[in-house]
């Protein structure tokens, strides 16, 4: 077994451990902050001290507003059991998983919670919910994994209407699987690790693994354009998908008759990235490819990031691209937060570079071919091989970011990411004014924050940018991240980039919407919410208004 | 130089001649019928008789029904040497390509000419073009290369308002280059040749070859969502298409500021495949790689079609297709169509089995890697090498097909294709489904048909099925194919098939949209249309009604 595999099958694990209600995964899970961690910290001038999420009984939750008639009708579609209106169930989906979203649930601040939970059993039982909310003017978030970070899974403002939120999790099946033509049908509410557990069965893989992957489900991935940190390799979530079938107010509605087809716009790049505000993504037909005979990974020292930034290229330009490719720049590296389970990074003193992770999956001649044509590029391009260990760190630590973010948090330690993409020859200048902007406004706040960045997607005319911030969590932890946030939005819309590369649009990113797709965008997606949603009753406020 | 080299060569030179008006290319790039494709179709009971098209004459047309003070406010826009209403200019943007197109024009029948075309010269003055048409209550047709085989150029009925065709031929220059990100932006009026003459003097290729590449813009290549002979290489049109900018009757809109982005569903997907329904395409951002250097071709003779699709499948599945791919069946190969540089294909008696061409495009380790595995899964396979000079056949005849329909029209003998795509489990059962459907139908006219048949766009998932029927004209051909399409198109539906691979959808494909996108994908469409065109002046009955 790689240790891939001994990856995959820990968080098969977890994921049959509910998550903590106040952070990720589950208790036993959680390690205490590492010394090394802390005492980095604190020589940055980030000094921990400890800050305990309040104690469930303590939590703050209005009271359920779910008018009888209501939620008898929701039980005549679900049944009785699957319509909860008690507090832990409201409390676990309220909000998403952002770090503005945890310090409110940790803080005792359960008001956004939704009025009930409802775990519609199929298709049909969607499209049943979706009836009775709009005869009974009930708001509905559909609820996947409750991973999103942009403010996905909440309506904005606590409005007159009571809100549902539409659990996806007992859509779990594996439908259809046609080897032949390489396509499987997936339920909705499957996370990660069940999925690629049901594909196995089979001999297939996905491939696809984002850093929610313990959680996150495929209905979330399609709804939200996931990225998986395996995408050089696999593609995004968006290229995997083949069809989709949809609840809407207006009736259910499939898409994908061929894998190409010219007959019109392909709608089913509307419905992708459509965050529940068009309907409520209960079945996926994806790409699936057999399971690889190898995983290999290795690290690597490239003497800068912009050095780094350029070999990439060159890889990307010469279709080089490793199943997995990931960057740190000099502040990351340096952080050691590319590999989680060193604290502190690489030591030595003097120069340290910037650390890189590239990583194979395949059979053993396409590993090795491809493998060995990048080593020779990056070698010519300066890099220094850290060997296949280093490169184990990193995929051993893959999915702990969240576990180390809770344990900040329990220190006081604010810490938190955005993304981006742009096109090669925008990238460094896009690097330069986020890292700026963030730096700049939360020094403003006193907060001495430590800005680090990695690139983790890359195309053939661009890449992505990943940047992790900590930072002191000060007087207004909340307002000074939105004030910072705010800034680096508009240094990237300044600077050519895109509001978000994998993390979806949300509440969050709706007031940079418009530069980013236009007025008419913006004013064609109304239209199309308008169309399949007349009444307005999904995710209010997201995505558009 | 190699030979494709050549092959664009003469193509530039054809394109600066003007195209025939009843045909395809100018009159000294038209050969007769060969004597042995004329005895071919002779054994198969398919006589020619000599038809010649009408003289120019002789054609029927109606007067141009565009108001004076319409025609001013065009002028004042574009310019009056830009607004032509005479006959030759509205006969030469009458209708498409297609061959019941051909029949009407050969034979004297232009009553679907536009009452006026005019060529703005920018992006701005498109705008200003959309904005008289609204004022003025006029009909706009978006022309790029005239080459639609789907009634895309015609608006279905003669109704009150006046037609103008907005022909983009000066929308025609190169602008920024990036080499870095390996995008460049390209008039939406630029034909196939132009557009790679210009990229070739920066080194740079856009790789897209679609058999209308002569004539066919780059505008039309999106919004048809086109797909070229080197699609296993470069990708579909779609595949390559980074940005968009488009006039519409509300304003100017730009999308794509990222390779990749979560910034809500990517509304590119919803302008490509438009057809000049939702706006004008003015300038596509397109992804450009070098100049290959190098190109070859090859040929082999596999056993049968339905080993040649398994073969191409597993060369699909393993991430192995060769930049061209081409599987002819058994009829296509014994007709010689496959190689219309000779006649009568493949003699010698016996199993002839199935032609298969394969090209690699790319630097010298490229192609070296890519054909001696594709050769090894083929020769495993049971093919049969033909050798590099039966390859060169099929590329140097491979823009011929068009000419040779108007030395069979001449001879009064039918020619048109169709084409779907569909997942690899479905394809043998489309295949035969639609072949059945051909046959009969047009049996049943008493039309003798050779219903051939290629596969020539190869997916993971999947390929394209493109079939080419032959037949007599008899006394209605434009009613028997009709009845033949419309049997073609519900075997298509109900075995699985996409409606259109890469012809877009038109007029003639229309009455089946909804059993490809759902009524619901109508509806969002429509949606969309009424949010752009709000008062329906753009191409109306072309897409959606």
């Amino acid at each position: 077994m790689t240790s891939t595999d001994e990856a995959h099958e820990k968080a098969r694990e977890i994921v049959l451990a509910e998550s903590v209600w106040w952070g990720w995964g589950p208790a036993e899970a959680h390690d205490p902050l590492p010394d090394s961690t802390r005492l980095l910290l604190a020589r940055l001038g980030i000094p921990a001290r400890p800050r305990p999420p309040v104690p469930l009984a303590e939590v703050r939750l209005p009271a359920s507003r779910l008018p009888d008639p209501a939620r008898a009708a929701l039980a005549a579609v679900v049944g009785d059991g699957e319509v909860r209106v008690d507090d832990v169930a409201r409390i676990r989906h309220c909000r998403g998983r952002s770090t503005t979203d945890l310090l409110r649930l940790r803080a005792g601040d359960a008001s956004a919670a939704p009025d009930a939970v409802i775990r519609p059993a199929d298709h049909d039982e969607v499209l049943g919910v979706l009836r009775v909310a709009t005869r009974e003017h009930l708001v509905v978030v559909p609820f996947g994994g409750g991973t999103s970070v942009v403010g996905g899974l909440a309506p904005p403002e606590r409005g007159d209407r009571a809100v549902v939120a539409l659990d996806l999790a007992r859509l779990d099946r594996l439908g259809r699987v046609d080897p032949d033509s390489g396509t499987a049908e997936l339920g909705a509410g499957l996370r990660g690790p069940r999925a690629e557990a049901l594909l196995a069965e089979h001999g297939l893989t996905l491939g696809h693994v984002p850093q929610s992957w313990e959680y996150a489900t495929i209905g979330g991935y399609a709804a939200t354009r996931s990225s998986g940190q395996a995408s050089g390799g696999y593609g995004r979530f968006d290229e995997l998908v083949v069809g989709l079938r949809v609840a809407t107010p207006v009736g259910g509605w499939e898409l994908g008759r061929a894998p190409a087809s010219a007959a019109g716009p392909d709608l089913r790049e509307l419905l992708l990235g459509s965050e529940g505000a068009f309907g409520v993504i209960t079945q996926v037909v994806v790409r699936v490819r057999p399971l690889p005979a190898r995983r290999g990974y290795e690290a690597w020292s490239v003497p800068d990031f912009a050095t780094g930034t350029r070999l990439l290229r060159s890889l990307a330009a010469g279709d080089l691209r490793p199943t997995v490719c990931r960057l740190s720049d000099e502040t990351e590296t340096v952080a050691g937060l590319a590999r989680p389970t060193r604290s502190g990074g690489e030591r030595g003193g003097g120069a340290v570079g910037c650390y890189l992770v590239t990583g194979y999956e395949g059979d053993d001649r396409a590993v090795e071919q491809r493998s060995a044509a990048v080593a020779a590029v990056l070698l010519a391009g300066g890099a220094r091989r850290l060997g296949a260990a280093a490169g184990q760190d990193w995929e051993q630590g893959r999915f702990r970011a969240p576990y180390l973010r809770d344990a900040l948090l329990d220190q006081g330690i604010f810490a938190e990411t955005l993304e981006t993409a742009g096109f090669w020859t925008a990238l460094p200048g896009l690097y330069a004014a986020v890292r700026d902007a963030l730096t700049t406004t939360l020094a403003a706040a006193g907060l001495a924050p430590v800005v680090m960045c990695h690139i983790s997607h890359l195309y053939a005319t661009g890449a992505s940018l990943y940047f992790t911030v900590v930072c002191g969590e000060g007087d207004d932890p909340i307002g000074s991240w939105r004030a910072a946030k705010a800034a680096a939005t508009d240094a990237v819309v300044a600077t050519g980039g895109t509001i978000t590369h994998h993390h979806a649009v949300g509440t969050e990113h709706r007031p940079w919407l418009d530069a980013e797709i236009g007025d008419l965008g913006v004013e064609v997606l109304r239209a199309v919410k308008r169309t399949l949603d007349p009444a307005g009753i999904l995710n209010p406020g997201v995505l558009v208004a």
